[in-house]
């Protein structure tokens, strides 16, 4: 049987994911048109995406650089919009069949909620989606027919795993977490902790915001409320395990104590890949995974007395409501201050902490509300950085 | 859904595997119906679990026990049977639609193929039957419309790790080895090797013949030959790694380089109730694995040269025909010559090779012919070991 071809969209495309999935569309070129290409702010990546990819669309988030995208893609016939509303445009457009959210940070939920809404299917890397708006997504999937095809490896792992499965036989979720730079040191020394030690993370090599979350494990706290509104799993069947080489990406037990694992290189094509073919793995011609020149493979307990985040994101998904919105915001005004040096790297969870503690929740929050508590909680934590 | 009533046979009912599977029965006892037991010779436990699990119809190996099973199942109204011929006949019963074929060594050849030929699913855990017949079985469950459901734990992680997926998408199944007790020992020294030495199994409690099978890889060898006719995969797409801590059951690589692997405890009532209630993954309060608690896990690639048994294996399975019955069937004779120490335990794959060498193999051998080598290679070892 001959597989239809996907017309996809790619939200973030000069971005890390947004490249490595050009990549992944690059060797399986009769699989997929591309509908529509967006990028922040590198408009001559984009140009050059786009006259590669042949989009019907292409938007540029800078306004002023509109004029220059469109001159240059003027004799390709590609139609080009720029900013916000543009891009809540593209990601709602259903002549496409696929959307791989790959923004970065905050302003990647809208585009999520837009495509869901639209009844179109989204390879979701954006984390701030289901964090901050879990459960509106949630219930606009049920409503629109969509699905979420999980592009961060951790899930795509779980994803790979419950394949031929029922979720009713799954004992537990287990997401393993590298640990960060510093799973061994002394919580009493983690206030000298500086942002050139943060950034220095073992095993991937990813943006500054999101390294910083790996060092907190707040990162992992994300991935938890993500395997939450993916899998449709209460927090009790979903585990961290802490295992510094990330061969593992992560595992399910089953009720009869069976255990399967997704392993791999740290590419992200695969589950990229995984994401925009699936349920098919197509043949790819990366580095492949020898286990005999790995070294060793370990596990240990995360130190949630070290690693407050995680107890914070904990609470957050217990208590729901508008409460993850807060966790995400004030963990990224927080991250942000730390790399500007205003805090010290013990006051991201004692920041994230006290917007919580001052947060009144709103359950079953609409967009409004999850908008609303996004300007509070900047608000809230605004006087504390002055 | 309520699924339905499996109606089992246990032949090898009163060894550490049909032990095992009727440990699983007792934990679902809704979910099965005992068709028939059968024992090689401990007539006392066979009474014992006749007694328990009513089956219809028990067989007894030594015809000496007749009268005393017989005496002891009257009030029951349970039939016996004794020897090999009630045995076939209990295997052949359509009245069973699954059979655990938990009978050790050359004699659990015929019982699978009798069950297959009725088209019954069989449970298997017998290895001689693939081994020796895979080729004949193959053709049998496709005529007959026969399932096998691996019992062992490397193909039962195999057969989990393909749950969900397509053949044509693996790139290579990985069966992992422990190595044996010889694995760091130089080959220099392995005829030093005592009986005692070779008894002394890292990860597993196992029969004495199994044992040296694994201490020779001779056990590996022959569980990618049943691998072969499980999954219907080329040699080239088999591979062995070893893997001292037997954590990891086995390994499937895909085409796009991910890998998902089954991992657990060294409990074979899992693979035995997987193999039971295929689909299911069914609850069950056994021992969990705890991956805190591991220490390490490592890889390692096998030792061709060292272990001269893979190599023999990888020859009979690549010529086929009755070669492998040869490689089965001279195995068996030189490891309990080495169990009586008549041999030492490099003369082990030394007499393989002299008999493989010395069969003249048939092609698409029928049972006569897989029978009648089974006769020639004994007769062939004979002289060598009076």
């Amino acid at each position: 049987m001959e597989s239809p071809i996907k017309l996809l969209t790619i939200l973030g495309s000069t971005g890390s994911i947004g490249e490595n999935a050009l990549r992944v569309v690059e060797a399986h070129r009769e699989r997929f048109s591309i509908v529509g290409l967006s990028a922040h702010s590198n408009a001559e990546r984009l140009i050059e995406q786009a006259r590669r990819f042949h989009p019907r669309i292409v938007n540029i988030g800078d306004e002023s650089k509109l004029d220059e995208v469109k001159s240059a893609l003027a004799p390709e016939s590609i139609q080009v919009t720029a900013g916000r509303i543009g891009l809540l445009e593209l990601a709602s457009r259903d002549d496409a069949t696929l959307l791989l959210n790959a923004i970065v940070g905050v302003p990647g939920m809208e585009p999520t909620i837009q495509a869901v809404e639209s009844g179109i299917d989204v390879a979701l890397s954006n984390k701030e989606s289901l964090v901050m708006a879990g459960d509106l997504i949630r219930r606009l999937m049920e409503e629109h027919s969509a699905a979420l095809n999980p592009v961060d490896s951790e899930h795509s792992a779980i994803w790979q795993c419950l394949a031929g499965e029922k979720l009713e036989e799954v004992r537990r979720i287990i997401l393993t977490a590298s640990g960060g730079p510093f799973r061994n040191m002394p919580k009493s020394e983690f206030s000298k902790i500086t942002v050139h030690d943060a950034l220095n993370h073992p095993n991937w090599d990813m943006g500054n915001k999101i390294t910083i979350d790996s060092a907190t494990m707040m990162n992992k706290g994300f991935e938890v409320i993500e395997a939450h509104w993916l899998f449709n799993l209460p927090l009790q069947r979903i585990n961290i395990l802490v295992h510094p080489q990330s061969i593992i990406h992560s595992l399910v037990e089953f009720v009869d104590g069976s255990i399967k694992a997704q392993l791999g290189v740290p590419d992200m094509k695969v589950p990229i890949q995984y994401a925009l073919l699936y349920p098919e793995h197509a043949s790819a011609d990366w580095k492949r995974l020898d286990l005999t020149s790995l070294g060793e493979l370990t596990f240990e307990k995360p130190d949630y007395d070290k690693f407050r985040c995680l107890e914070l994101a904990f609470t957050a998904l217990k208590h729901g409501g508008t409460l993850p919105v807060v966790l995400n915001v004030a963990n990224d005004t927080a991250v942000y201050a730390f790399l500007r040096e205003q805090i010290r790297f013990p006051e991201i969870p004692e920041l994230v902490s006290a917007a919580m503690d001052a947060h009144a929740s709103i359950q079953d929050p609409a967009l409004d509300d999850i908008l609303e508590t996004e300007r509070w909680t900047k608000e809230f934590l605004q006087p504390k950085l002055d």
